[in-house]
């Protein structure tokens, strides 16, 4: 069967398939599908779909602290009292964040920068939140006799433009004199020893750790 | 990794993500990533999306004639005067219309069944189009001086439920005395018998055609 159809029976049709498809991970015959299914729904629910994405698209806000989605000005969790407000998790996207929220092994704050520093991609750090995080540590910094009170988490991909961005965000807070730390690599829960590439397994016994039993 | 995140930082994202993962084929993993792309598009690239899929939903009608999609009363192969207006393939959806339509082989029209007999699924002969397809032949055999000059093509699917939806229009139909014929079944293009299942096979033996060198 063809991947493609050639005549559409109607142009309304096609212009759906052609909205629908160019959303990424989905080829235009997934496109014809959703388009198809929709088309045999009641009104009501088709006008659900659109109208909570254009909700999302219209109404949703980012925290003013640490730029990760929000419904108000103010993060939830920038808001809850209870965590560690001088902890901050650098992260890419608003992704990142959840991923690490749902381990619920994590209790400070983020700063989400929106992206990755890629001369491929032409993301430069300007097109990142680094500004705003430099201020934010700065007045973190000024809130605590000791400036190794505060601690910036990267948490970032290991590849190179998360190094990259990594470091340069290093170098514009190294005058702060807060804690820098970042991920831990190594091997994963479970994973075996033969499979593992081997610039894993060669961090993984650099770094290796007290053996706790 | 997770596959559902349990606390989302907005409800206009959740709410987004449990419309865009009520589609077919789209788990919530998918969905939020979708929903996230939205976010990073701007307002009226996601505008278009949402609208072009509710003009689908409103605008599309259904051809008076073979019940095909379309954006008038009678659908763009309905009112082409170069097609045979005296053979009707019947089918059970839209799609099926894309994909004979694709193959270029066929110039007469079609009748939409929007459906097929399915006792499983609850879908009886009262939801298709049956009646208006049997009014249809009546009407073109009231045209013509042979009742054979008319010809219904069978072109369902080769399940039970294929069958019994052809078995029923069949019987609703043989009284018109018109030629009724079906898709030819038997080995694909290209296909090896060493991999073709028994049914099919034994189908292309028994209705073997003369050979064509």
């Amino acid at each position: 069967m063809s991947l493609t159809f050639e005549k559409y029976p109607s142009k309304l049709l096609e212009d759906a398939v052609d909205a629908i498809g160019s959303l990424p991970g989905i080829g235009r015959r997934s496109a014809l599908r959703l388009a198809l299914h929709l088309l045999r729904q009641p009104s009501e629910n088709v006008h659900h779909i659109t109208e909570s994405i254009d909700s999302l698209r219209d109404g949703v806000k980012y925290c003013r602290k640490c730029r990760m989605i929000s419904d108000g000005d103010e993060c939830s969790i920038c808001s809850d009292r209870s965590r560690d407000t001088h902890t901050v998790c650098v992260v890419e996207s608003v992704r990142d964040v959840m991923s690490i929220e749902d381990t619920g092994q994590y209790h400070g704050l983020y700063h989400v920068l929106g992206g990755i520093i890629s001369p491929i991609a032409g993301t430069g750090p300007s097109d990142l939140t680094v500004d705003a995080l430099v201020e934010r540590i700065s007045s973190l910094v000024s809130e605590v006799e000791n400036p190794q009170d505060v601690e910036v988490i990267m948490a970032l991909n290991g590849d190179v433009e998360g190094e990259t961005t990594a470091f340069y965000i290093f170098r514009k807070i190294a005058g702060f004199g807060v804690k820098v730390s970042s991920l831990a690599r190594g091997l994963g829960f479970g994973d075996d020893l033969e499979y593992a590439d081997s610039l894993t397994l060669g961090r993984s016994i650099v770094n290796r750790q007290a053996f706790k039993p």
